[in-house]
């Protein structure tokens, strides 16, 4: 295990991490679940407060698909945009870190300085592409793993996290109960419905359909930017709600048409709102985010089934040792609340610590980087 | 007024429509809702049963996006994929063919033998393409009121569809009260939600982004074949429900890999059955449908309002003269069950004969073309 800078990744345009707060840190390998193992691998990282002496007042904050390691922007904690979860980090809030050493890592497979598919493969000398192993939830908290192990951890007080970064802190709390005392598993199941599967596969046919992909092969700055920004569209409607939308769009014409469409073509007849807004949030995906590390990230997060590996799935959920908390939302659709609220029911049935709270918001699967007073108060009943 | 044979449509490869059962008719023009007229509007479709001599025994049905005027297959009544409303129309069914006389035609905009994009302008001696102008719900509407006045027909029994086909049915009885006895719409409502409106958005920019469209301009057979299948795949999902999936695919994996994803390129990791049957669906389109139909189509049922031309909600549903049946699906996602029933319980609010039904089904939208037993069931209440 060597801790240093990596040169190896490539810069991402747009990078939104102060590059003053991020520390890298690279291990020699990481098996990996489906097979084969990356050599090396770097973990791009932030932390927040101090580690105490005994090692175990840290909690780890885990994100979602296109997010990155800044989750607390101390230079700006009472700007909501400044960082993913900023309003809930800091002196005073749940994650608070005047008490706990807070750590949050860019994921294995993400392009905010982690491994991924734009790192350079040491084989060929050029990055990865398709050339990237499959990488799954449980090998990205074991590259977490090696992280909090290098920084000196010796038990998490915590994980918490939500989407994708829920499907992290379920695994960590199922592969080592022993290391986590709490879990906050938010907006996240056990496993993705088929149609949030489907969801995802017509958002990567949309980059790979696109000519600029080539098969991964693309240079940096030259992806399939039209691809990525229609995936992001479809990506925006699963994290938003009907009521959500409705409420924010209705029927609404555009009303700034500079605004331009992923094809660059708009449709016969007027332009609602709705529309700019997904042009916009497509847009600025492109300008900030790897297509090929979406594929990978996105079919992790399909691939995910925390019973993986275990005869069954009471096996796997009776393995917990942490308090859980699992927090649904009631209007999300991609993680519907009924599934969350099972996980939390089947963790009790099992002998275990689980509660469930759901938020009462209209916001869709986005309510957890959206309702803040409701997700503080949440998380408060375990912290 | 000419009737005709129309020979200047394309013909689609995998046409689905008997040749020997279409008809044509084509009219010199055809005033259109957003300005412009089309010179001349061919009208292909098909006719079951026989018009009595007060012309006033007839019903028309009306057809769904990428449907046809073959509602009925005669050589095949009980084979309910011969023909897309097949189990419902014949003798002894719904709409019994022994005493009604049953339309069904191709919408304008369609490729199904109605002018539509796929249509040779003959301004320019090509195909229409992205000059075709915008048409709407009520264009279809006008252009089938030139079709019924054609055939005899003096005063209409029914009008009964599902989807854009529920919005034609809607529009019929708002715009010419006085010729619609009796209405039946199905899984329609009064206006598509903004979430409705953007996933249709996605489809038309999955289809414009692919290199093979060109800007509408391709040659026919040679379309945007891996944008449509995106869209189609996209549309699928939101033509079932969470439930149905799950019942259907759930996380199963495919078993026959030779179907090819529209992208030509798989995921990292195993694929999916449910990604397989998306293929599938998608790939199948691509084979018997115009991209370009695709876009105007899609974009007349997002732009549908039935109150539009009107001042208010509330006066353009007092025009209904019909009796009115409004028929919702639980399961629903794109036309919630909610707003038909709002739709229903208005229309009775404002004086009108309005009744709601809901088909308790987990087919989602798709429902009204799979519940044979509960959609024959809440006709038989109003025929």
């Amino acid at each position: 295990m060597v801790a240093q800078i990596d040169h190896n990744s490539v810069p991402m345009k747009g990078l939104s991490v102060p590059a003053q707060e991020m520390h890298t840190c690279t291990f020699d390998s990481l098996p990996l679940q489906h097979g084969g193992r990356l050599v090396p691998i770097t973990m791009a990282y932030e932390t927040w407060g101090t580690l105490n002496d005994a090692g175990d007042n840290a909690i780890l904050i885990t994100h979602a698909l296109t997010g990155s390691s800044h989750a607390f922007d101390p230079e700006n904690p009472n700007d909501p945009k400044a960082a993913w979860w900023n309003p809930l980090i800091g002196v005073g809030r749940p994650f608070d870190t005047s008490r706990y050493f807070v750590i949050c890592s860019n994921i294995l497979g993400g392009c905010y300085g982690s491994t991924g598919p734009s790192s350079f493969n040491p084989h060929t000398g050029r990055p990865y592409g398709m050339d990237f192993p499959v990488v799954t939830i449980r090998d990205m908290v074991n590259a977490q793993r090696k992280l909090i192990d290098h920084l000196g951890v010796k038990r998490l007080a915590m994980v918490a996290g939500g989407s994708i970064g829920g499907q992290q802190a379920l695994e960590w709390a199922v592969i080592f109960p022993e290391l986590v005392q709490k879990v906050a598993v938010v907006a996240a199941t056990a496993r993705l419905t088929a149609q949030a599967i489907a969801f995802s596969e017509v958002q990567r046919q949309a980059i790979m359909a696109d000519s600029s992909w080539q098969g991964g092969n693309y240079t940096p700055g030259n992806g399939p930017h039209a691809g990525l920004a229609i995936a992001r569209m479809l990506a925006m409607i699963t994290y938003q709600s009907e009521e959500s939308m409705e409420m924010r769009f209705a029927r609404h014409p555009a009303t700034r048409l500079s605004v331009s469409p992923p094809a660059g073509e708009t449709d016969p007849g007027n332009r609602f709102d709705v529309e700019n807004y997904l042009y916009y949030q497509g847009n600025a995906l492109v300008r900030r985010f790897d297509a090929n590390s979406y594929l990978y990230i996105s079919r992790a997060m399909d691939l995910y089934d925390v019973s993986e590996g275990y005869p069954s799935m009471e096996v796997a959920l009776r393995r917990l040792r942490s308090k859980a908390l699992f927090i649904g939302i009631r209007s999300d659709f991609l993680f519907p609340a009924m599934h969350v609220r099972w996980l939390a029911d089947q963790v009790r049935a099992l002998g275990g610590d689980g509660t469930y709270i759901e938020l009462d918001s209209p916001h869709g699967h986005d309510a957890f980087l959206k309702e803040w007073k409701q997700m503080t108060d949440a998380l408060h009943t375990i912290i």
